[in-house]
C-alpha cells in the first residue's frame, strides 16, 4: 500500500542506526539530518503525526546519540512526539512507515516496542520525575550510566515538571535535563516562567559563558581537584556571568542557551555534561518545524498533521467537528451573557477556540499546560460570579480530577467542562484515549454529566447548564458531528435531564450514549433489513443524575437493555444502569458494549470501534444470544 | 457536654468580631492574640484539630482583618486548617466549640458555613489559582475589592501552586499572595525551592528593603506619577536591593521577609500592599505552634491533635493502626529485599514512616506536597529495577490519578500504592474523605487492587505483590487494625487473588471489603442472636481482577448478595459484582451498602458509619426486605 517514491536516504542507509553515528564526518552528519527530516516529513504526511516538533529536534537527537549510548544510558523524551528521529536511529527504521498505523509502531516512546524506549509517555511533563527515579535506581544499584530528560519549554510550565525540578536537589542523584526550548508549547507559551526563559535566551553574557564552561571543563578533565574547580566555578558563575536564573535558585546548575541546530556545539556541550559530576539543566534553543518552510511559518498548525497531508496545498474545508461546534455555541453564549468566559490549557487550536479568543480576548484564557490550575482558576471565576466553560481533552482531564472534585463539585460551583476527544481517539493510541472521564466523572457527587448525539443537543445542553447554577460536564468524541440526527424538523428537543426514545420497539432496548446513539440506530436499521423484531432505541443524553422514572419504566417494558458507550465498560454508564436494575429487582437484563479492561493501542478510530465490538452486527448478536438463552 | 472552665477572653468578648478590631490599641491587640490562642488551644485539644498551624497564623489573621474587609475583600486560606482565628473573628465565635463535631462548624473554610469563607478548601495549593479566578471575575465585572491568598511554604512547593504563580503575570489581574513561611509543611520542607526560601529569609538587605518600600509607597500615595515611581523602583530593586529571587523572575513583585508575629509591621505592609497597583507576593515568617511551648518544640507532632489531648501529658500508647502496621511490613520487606524503597509526599508522620526513614535513609524519599511527582518518580524507580512502595492518603491520591494510569499501570510497572485513610476519615470532613480511590482505581486496566481485613492479610498482600511484577494497590482505612481476625491459629491464609469464605450460610451472602468484613461478621453474630437463617460471609480481599469462578459459584448458590464497602456505592465494588451478575444472567440479587452520592461532612468516623447505614442492623434489614419481597 506504500506509494513508491520515498525520499532518498544514502547516508541513513549506510549507517543504519545510532551505532555508526560516530563514524560520520561533520558534513555527512548535516546531510543525515536532512535525510531524517525527509523521512519524517514523508511518513508523517502520509500517516498523520507530530510534524513540527519532530523536525525541530533532529540535531538534538543526533547529538545525543553521538554522545550517549541509548542501550546503556536512559534517554527520556518528555511527551515523546518529538522523538521520531530517535525511533529512526534506534532500530525502528524498517518499521517507521507503519508509524501510528494499526499494528505498526507508536507515535510515542513505548517500552514494549523497543528496549531503547526507557519510559512510556504521551502526556507531558513526566520526564524529570521519571529521570530522578531512574537515577535513584542506578545509584542504589551501583550502576553507572547517564539519565537524560529531554523536555520542551511548554512542558516545563506544568506543575509536575516543577515538582520534579524542585526535587532534583534533594534526590542527590545526577540527571541531565535538556530543555528543548522552541519558544512555544502547542500554542504560544504562557506565563511568567516563559518570559523568564525568553530573557535568558537573549542574555548577551551567554556566549562568554559557554566559553567559560568549556575552559572549566577542560581543566576538570585534566585531572585537577574537582572540588576546587567547582568551587571557583560556582562563585564565578553566580557573581559575574549569570543573570538571575530560576534554575540556579532551585540549586540546579544551568548551562545555556545553545543553538539546538548546531551539531558541533551540541555534541561538545553534551560531552561536557556527561562528564560533569552533578545534575545540570542544559538550555537549547530550537526551531519548531525546522527545515520545512510551511511548518516553520505555522508551527501550531503543523504541530500535528492528518494522514494524507500535502504540504503547500490549501487546507481542505472539513465537515464541522465537535470541537468547532462547541466553540461556536460558546461564542453565541458569550454574546448573550457577559458572565460567560472560556478557558483551556494549551489546547486553543485543538478545541477550535481561536475565533472565541479573537472575538472575546478579555474573556478567553489559555493557561498553558496547566490542567490543575485551569480547573481551580475556573472555580475561582465561578465563585466570583462568572460562568466559565472549560474546554479540555478527556485524556488531560485525568490530570485535574482532584480539582474537579475538590474545587468545583464539592462547593457546587457552576463550571461547565466541555470534555473533548472523549472516547477512542485513534492514532495517538494508549496514552491519549478518552475512556476514563465517564467512569470517573459519574462517581462525583453533585455533577450533571451529559453526552449529546448532535449539534442541536450539544447547544441545548450548554444553554441548559447556563440557565442553571450547577457543575456540569458534556462529553463528546473526536470527529465530525451532524447538525441534527433523528429529529423531525421543528419538533422541540427533549427536556433537561431526560433520555429520549428514538424508536419504540419491543423486547430489547438499545441505549446509546452520545456518539453511540447513531450506532444503535444503525443496528435498528440492520435489524429492520433482516426482518427481525425491532428493538426500542433510546438516547441516554444524561448520564448523571439518572432519570430513575424513565429507566424504571424501560426495565419494566423490556426483557433486555443493551447499552453501548465509548468508554471503559468497567465502571461506566451501563454498569450504573445494571446496578439500578439490580436495586429495583428487575428481571430485565442489562448488557454493556464498550471498551474492555485494557489499554487501546493506536489505530484509526474506525478500527478501534471495530476492535472493541462497537458495530451494528455485534449489537444484534447480543440480541440473538439473549433470544437463544431465553428460548 | 462542654466542661465549664473556658479560658478568659475579656477583649474578644468586648470586640466580638473583626468589625471592631480597628478600635483596639496595640497592647489590646497583643492581648487579643493571646486570647485567640487560648481559645484555639482549648477547643482544639477538646475536639481534635490542627493546632500548630492555627497558632502560628494568629497575628497574620488579625492584621489581615485590620486592613482588609472580609465582607468585601476575598481572603483565601490555602489548605484552610490555619484559619481558626479567622473563624473566631468572622461570626463563628459562638459555634467555635462545635469545631469538627457532627453538625458543628468545619475545621476548614466552607462557603455554606459562612459568607466570609470565599472558597471551599482542605487540599493544599489551590489558593493562588482560585485567587486569580476571583480577581479576574472582579475585573470583568468592574468591581473593586482585594483578593488575598494566604499560602504556606509547604503548599507553595506543589505543582498546582507553581502553575498558579506562573499564571499571575499573564492573568493581569491584581492578587496579593501572602506566603506564610513557617519553614515546614506538615513535615520539614523539601527541595530546591525550600532552600531558596531559606536563603531569602536570612538575606540582610531586607531590612533596608522594607524601609525602601515604605518610602516609595508614601511617594506613590502622595499622587506622583505612578509609572515614574514604579519605574524607578523596579530598577532600583532589581539592581541594588534584591538577591536573585524566583518570584521576581516570574515577574511577580516580591516583598519580604517580614516578621509574622509583629502586628504593627504586618499591618503596615498589608496597608501598602492594598494600595499597590499590581500583584505582589509578601513573604512572612511565622512560627508554627507559636505561644504553645509543646507545639513550638514539636510542630510536626502537634500539626494535628486528637480529641481529648492534654498538653504536657505523656502521649498514650495506642493500639497499632493500619499506617503503623503497613510501615512495619515495609521495613521487613526492605530488610529482606534490597530493591524495596519507600516514598511518600509530606505524609511521613501520618503514614508512620519515621522508623523506616531512620533505618533506611537512602531508600526512603519524602518528596514534599508533590503527589504527581511522587507517583512518576516511583514509576521511574520501578522502571530502573527497584520495587517502590508509595504510602499516600486516599484523598491525596486524587491528585495523581493520571500519573497512576499513565506512568504506572499503562507500562505495567511494579509500584505498590499503600492507600492509607481509604474510607470515611471522620473529623476532617468532606475534602478529606477517601471514597474515590476504589471506584476510580478499579477502572484502571492492569491494576491489582486489594483490601485486607487484618494485619495478617495486609502483610500477605504486600509480600504477594513483591513476589510478582505488577502494579498494585492496597486500601485500608483510618484507625486500628487487629493482628488477626476470624482466623484459626496456624491455618494458612487464603491464596492470591481469591476471596475467602468466613462462614458458610444459606440464601444470603454478605460480602465484606476490607474494613467492612468485621461489620459483616457482626451482622452474622446479630443474626445468630436473633435466631434467624444464617447468611454466608465472604471477605472479598481482591477487588480487581475479579475472581469470576468464585463469584459465579456464589451467585449460583445464593439468592442475594449484600456487599458493604467503605467507598462510594456509585461505581464501587458492589456495582462491579452487580454488573458481573447481570452479565452472567444470574437471578441472584446484588445490593450494596456504602456511601451515597453525596459529600460526607465532618463527624466522628463512628457517626459517619452510622449515618451511611454501615451497621449490622441495617444489613440485616436488607435481608428482611428481600425475604418479604420474595415471599
Amino acid at each position: 500500500m506504500e506509494t513508491p517514491q520515498r525520499p532518498p536516504t544514502p547516508i541513513l542507509d549506510r549507517v543504519g542506526s545510532y551505532r555508526k553515528l560516530r563514524e560520520l564526518s561533520p558534513s555527512d552528519l548535516e546531510a543525515l539530518c536532512g535525510e531524517l527530516r525527509g523521512v519524517i516529513q514523508d511518513v508523517t504526511c502520509r500517516n498523520g503525526g507530530h510534524l513540527a516538533s519532530s523536525l525541530g529536534a533532529v540535531e538534538l537527537i543526533v547529538s545525543l546519540l553521538r554522545v550517549f549510548d541509548p542501550g546503556r544510558d536512559r534517554i527520556l523524551f518528555d511527551v515523546g512526539h518529538q522523538a521520531y528521529a530517535y525511533k529512526l536511529l534506534t532500530d525502528r527504521r524498517e518499521r517507521f512507515s507503519t508509524l501510528r498505523r494499526k499494528g505498526g509502531i507508536s507515535g510515542f516512546p513505548r517500552r514494549h516496542e523497543s528496549p531503547f524506549d526507557a519510559f512510556d509517555v504521551g502526556h507531558s511533563s513526566t520526564s524529570i520525575s521519571a529521570a530522578l527515579g531512574f537515577a535513584k535506581a542506578r545509584d542504589l544499584k551501583r550502576e553507572r550510566h547517564e539519565v537524560v530528560a529531554v523536555i520542551g519549554d511548554g512542558a516545563l510550565l506544568n506543575g509536575l515538571a516543577f515538582e520534579g525540578l524542585n526535587n532534583v536537589r534533594s534526590a542527590g542523584s545526577k540527571v541531565l535535563i535538556v530543555l528543548n526550548d522552541n519558544e512555544m508549547s502547542i500554542n504560544t507559551r504562557i506565563g511568567g516562567m516563559a518570559e523568564h526563559l525568553a530573557k535568558l535566551s537573549v542574555h548577551p553574557t551567554y556566549r562568554r559563558f559557554k566559553q567559560f564552561i568549556k575552559e572549566q571543563c577542560r581543566t576538570l578533565r585534566r585531572g585537577d581537584t574537582v572540588e576546587e574547580v567547582l568551587g571557583r566555578w560556582k562563585t564565578k558563575l553566580k557573581s559575574l556571568l549569570l543573570p538571575p536564573n530560576i534554575f540556579e535558585e532551585m540549586d540546579i546548575t544551568y548551562w545555556g542557551p545553545f543553538d539546538g541546530h548546531r551539531l558541533d556545539e551540541l555534541e561538545e556541550i553534551f560531552g561536557l555534561a556527561r562528564d560533569y559530576p552533578e545534575s545540570l539543566l542544559i538550555h537549547v534553543i530550537t526551531r519548531k518545524g525546522k527545515g520545512c518552510p510551511e511548518a516553520e511559518a505555522q508551527p501550531a498548525t503543523f504541530h500535528g498533521v492528518g494522514a494524507g497531508t500535502v504540504l503547500g496545498a490549501p487546507s481542505q474545508k472539513k465537515a464541522p467537528d465537535w470541537s468547532r461546534v462547541a466553540a461556536r455555541v460558546a461564542e453565541r453564549l458569550a454574546e448573550e451573557d457577559p458572565r460567560v468566559v472560556c478557558c483551556t490549557a494549551a489546547m486553543k487550536e485543538g478545541t477550535k477556540l481561536q475565533e472565541f479568543s479573537r472575538r472575546f480576548p478579555h474573556r478567553f484564557f489559555d493557561v498553558g499546560i496547566s490542567e490543575g490550575h485551569l480547573l481551580t482558576f475556573a472555580a475561582g471565576m465561578a465563585a466570583g460570579g462568572l460562568r466559565p466553560l472549560v474546554c479540555i481533552y478527556s485524556t488531560f482531564l485525568q490530570r485535574a480530577m482532584d480539582q474537579w472534585v475538590h474545587d468545583i463539585c464539592l462547593p457546587g460551583l457552576p463550571v461547565l467542562l466541555c470534555v473533548d476527544r472523549a472516547g477512542l481517539v485513534g492514532e495517538d493510541g494508549e496514552t491519549h484515549q478518552g475512556l476514563l472521564d465517564l467512569p470517573w466523572g459519574r462517581v462525583i457527587p453533585g455533577l450533571t454529566f451529559m453526552a449529546p448525539r448532535d449539534q442541536a443537543d450539544l447547544e441545548f445542553m450548554m444553554r441548559g447548564w447556563l440557565a442553571r447554577e450547577i457543575p456540569g460536564a458534556i462529553r463528546y468524541p473526536r470527529g465530525t458531528v451532524p447538525p441534527s440526527l433523528y429529529r423531525n424538523e421543528g419538533s422541540p428537543l427533549s427536556g433537561w435531564g431526560t433520555p429520549e426514545t428514538l424508536h419504540q420497539g419491543e423486547e430489547t432496548c438499545l441505549v446509546g450514549v452520545g456518539s453511540t446513539t447513531k450506532l444503535m440506530m444503525d443496528a435498528l436499521a440492520l435489524s429492520r433489513e433482516r426482518g427481525e423484531t425491532l428493538p426500542t432505541v433510546v438516547d441516554a443524553r444524561f448520564l448523571k443524575p439518572l432519570d430513575e422514572t424513565f429507566y424504571r419504566d424501560l426495565l419494566r417494558t423490556h426483557r433486555q437493555l443493551v447499552v453501548a458507550e465509548e468508554a471503559y465498560v468497567s465502571g461506566g454508564f451501563g454498569e450504573s444502569l445494571a446496578a439500578f436494575a439490580h436495586r429495583e429487582g428487575s428481571p430485565c437484563l442489562v448488557r454493556t458494549l464498550g471498551v474492555g479492561d485494557h489499554f487501546v493501542a493506536h489505530a484509526s478510530r474506525a478500527e478501534q470501534w471495530q476492535e472493541e465490538g462497537l458495530t451494528p452486527e455485534h449489537i444484534l448478536s447480543f440480541l440473538h444470544v439473549w433470544a437463544t438463552a431465553s428460548a
